[in-house]
């Protein structure tokens, strides 16, 4: 998820969108001291004295990226941490603890508070990120529940959303939609993959999936200063798109849907050696289109024709 | 605030309250790699690879820590920071950035992300705290805003709630009672008075009071493994209380009120030269009491009576 808030409740507006919004709250912030790296990528990079300190944020909301009563409290927890640490992932960056804000509803069950805690302390031992700490209260709204994830930079450094060349290629790190079927309540943080390309010095720039590759995708251009294509045949779709049936096809689920929690990444065409290397580290990459001039804008080829790639992955002020 | 979530929803459980739901939450967590200091303080301190990290999160919620309908965005962005920042005192630590989650109401006013804007940009400035970053949605339930705030240990080190010894003289930083009649929307965080005091080496054990002393001070004792007796004459009695007309007394107020943002602070008997520089840096200190043996309890001494210091102040779980 982008880093920066907060943005303005503009969602009323005509015009307004997400990215929008951002910009404008950024605003007020002209003129205060910033961090090393500011809004605008996965995470943040600020000094706190001893180097440099990764660290981001997402806010999940009961309704809107779980239903609490179907998927219960350990898997809202869980998933809280994990979309964190796909956007750790997106920076190539390493995680070294959280804290979670929790706002409880009234008259919730009263065990609701130590399920969310199995959720984020499974997901915790798992990826050897430890609790600091946090606060809960109590509302009269919906679950809401807001993490910081603290980490280091990786070996190669951190990774952003600027660094695409025109010329590089586009890659994603596994297949894209139907995430709502299900797995979008626990998706796997890629830091893994992350380390190992990071390592290898391949991503110029990269972003974790959050909301769909034809919403994504605009952020990292724009970031880089470049445009794209995107070659439709060759976008990986996952097999969850066709459990929903919707009349929309595959490949719009796979552009569309978002919460995919894979790494879009542009880097420069891969030698034998890397493919090996990436390859003996399990990290697969699907080539899906390579980054263009900025006048070429956001394009979908089929064939030898091609399309104005829209942005129609989801929109949190739509 | 004390650091520690997630806890459970028990409030409905008739023992339950804030301090023992911290504690079941907390059992989650165990068997897992816990941070260089962990829950139950004011602040956490993370080792992020390049040197101790101080982190504190405080979540607050329109209609619980702020009115949004009379106080406006800006001045609960602005407290959403504050808050933060007076934990940090807490430890007597030095801030470096902060990342804030909000949820904002569906149909709220179209301008009120960036009056938070404004309000958190305004405390950021003041205090040299720029905003890392981030993330916003929108929800059917009132604003939350969860701000986690970074920094760096003071020159004096990390100050926690342990460390008070019984013979220690207990003070606070300013008069207490009757926030809620206005000033608990713009606290002043006590970082300059923090780091005078932590240069001199004068705090064993500090924390700020949010909940109110009668609630606090057993956090205190009780990570610290003391008892304590207030002198009520010595409590000072901030003029805010006078205009709250309740029925309760002015020292009721003073002890149960809450949100006052003090620092409360056992220590030593000062000496002379200390006691001037604390002075020249513009450091009030109220002493209010001393540390006894744990078995002592806690006491209100009035005279030579003491009656039992019954916790009264702001459970949020109540």
């Amino acid at each position: 998820v982008t880093q920066g808030l907060p943005r303005p409740g503009a969602f009323r507006l005509a015009a307004g969108n997400e990215d929008e919004h951002l910009r404008r709250a950024l605003a007020a912030f002209r003129g205060v001291r910033g961090p090393l790296l500011g809004p605008g990528h996965d995470c943040a990079v600020v000094d706190v004295g001893g180097g440099p300190v990764v660290v981001t944020t997402d806010v999940l909301v009961d309704g809107v990226h779980f239903d609490l009563a179907t998927a219960g409290g350990a898997a809202a927890g869980g998933k809280a941490l994990l979309v964190n640490l796909s956007d750790l992932a997106a920076a190539a960056a390493v995680p070294a603890a959280f804290e979670v804000g929790a706002v409880l509803p009234r008259g919730s069950a009263p065990d609701l508070g130590e399920r969310i805690a199995e959720g984020l302390a499974a997901v915790a031992a798992r990826y050897d990120c430890p609790c600091a700490g946090g606060d809960t209260n109590v509302g009269p709204g919906p679950l809401v529940l807001a993490v910081t994830v603290l980490g280091r930079p990786g070996p190669g450094g951190v990774v952003t959303r600027a660094g695409a060349r025109p010329g590089d290629l586009l890659s994603v790190t596994g297949p894209l939609g139907g995430s709502r079927a299900g797995r979008h309540l626990a998706p796997v943080p890629r830091l893994r993959e992350a380390a190992a390309l990071a390592s290898l010095g391949v991503p110029r720039a990269m972003m974790d999936l959050s909301d769909g590759l034809s919403r994504d995708l605009p952020r990292l251009c724009g970031a880089s200063g470049v445009g794209a294509v995107i070659d439709a045949a060759a976008v990986p779709v996952h097999g969850d798109v066709y459990r929903c049936r919707d009349g929309r096809s595959p490949l719009e689920h796979a552009l569309d849907d978002g919460e995919d929690f894979e790494l879009l990444l542009a880097h420069a065409p891969l030698g034998e050696e890397t493919r090996a290397r990436l390859a003996a580290a399990g990290v697969r990459l699907f080539e899906i289109g390579r980054v263009t001039l900025p006048e070429q804008g956001l394009r979908l080829a089929r064939g030898e024709d091609s399309v104005a790639l829209l942005p129609r992955g989801y929109d949190h002020f739509a």
